[in-house]
């Protein structure tokens, strides 16, 4: 399954270049992975509240071409465990043209409140279930 | 004439204390500004280009209730010539649940490419046709 | 007593008018409040974590002249009570060559974990001896 | 040659986990590149004036730790030539007591104002004398 989301650029999120800033497209990424959780019925900031952290350990971006002001743009994520403890998310994020901006590779795990990696069944279970 | 802008709160956007950051309503607010003047027909982007930047001389912001991770909310604005060359944004932030999030009022001014304040005879038309 | 902090412009900080972006501003003044609170021994991100929230209620901001990439700027920051549960920073960024890049008025309060408005005595004591 | 650089988190760089927020470590290591870029006599901002854009077309990072508000950190910061029209910095986020925070390769070229990749030929020396 791939969740598409579809955003527009916003004028702060540009820099001195005229371009969306490299950092920014983080923030897309991640806005993009939280819905797609959120859609599994995986609550991002319900889980930190309950000190469960979804975090990031890696991520490869590959960045193909700028988004400019005021452009709309479209985020595809796809979500896969590849491990007992991890799970990766493909991302592209791509121009209203259809061209590529952003392909990312973004890998994650869970952390527990005393900061060691686990997986709640719960999340394994969606995981399972909908990748 | 009031512009109205839905938008979401992502996760990223709020800090340690769990809701949106307070600097984060300005980005908000630009937003909701430029979506605003652009269907005015005024691009901010394609100014700055030109080396025609349209500033903000003063904010005022009362913060009346925070908003939280993936609330829905809605921006309303209206602009008001208030001289020869300045005009003011008046701006509310509104929970989904119809509550003022943030109230506030913006001031600005045109610059040109040496620095000085002015007013394009485009903008003021179109700022006296539609405000 | 005024707190000065002394920071620099980063790049990424700056957008396509190519100076620092007016909600950057917020972000050097919060940054400053929470410097000089620590100094008086007050932890705005330990107060968090306790769900003791100190919120921003109203800011003022004039905006005089803007700040470039690289640039060195230092912020003075100055604290009053107003009211039993207000206080009251008065802070000025200033440029490198001594001229006033933004004077702000921001006005707080403490909330507690039921949304409350409050004062905890520890601070309200550090408030009244150091300011 | 390492490039140093000794930073701080600030509270509105942490987000809902209470750390520093993925995105924003990008912002520490762009903070980082053009830093040390300057001292090499290359200016980002003034380049992009001149419609000469460094731009960042890989980023790998491999997250280690997490930062937590007020803690100070170091970015090491290394370039290397790898192509007539690449160079990548290796760059180590490392925090106050010396453990990996974040390490990251970024990938990188110049463009000019056609969107073409080259390599000025100022650019190409200081980094060939100085890498």
């Amino acid at each position: 399954m791939t969740h598409t989301l579809e955003l527009e650029v916003r004028d702060y999120e540009c820099d001195i270049q005229g371009v969306v800033n490299n950092s920014v497209y983080q923030n897309y990424l991640e806005h993009a992975r939280h819905k797609y959780l959120l859609d599994l019925g995986i609550d991002f900031a319900e889980l930190a509240r309950q000190s469960i952290n979804l975090v990031v350990i890696r991520a490869e971006l590959d960045y193909k071409s700028s988004l400019r002001p005021g452009e709309m743009f479209t985020i595809e994520t796809r979500i896969n465990r590849i491990s007992k403890l991890k799970f990766a998310f493909e991302q592209k994020i791509i121009t209203s043209e259809g061209k590529p901006a952003v392909n990312a590779l973004i890998i994650g795990t869970a952390i527990n409140e005393r900061g060691r990696p686990f997986m709640p069944e719960f999340i394994s279970d969606l995981l399972d279930n909908n990748a």
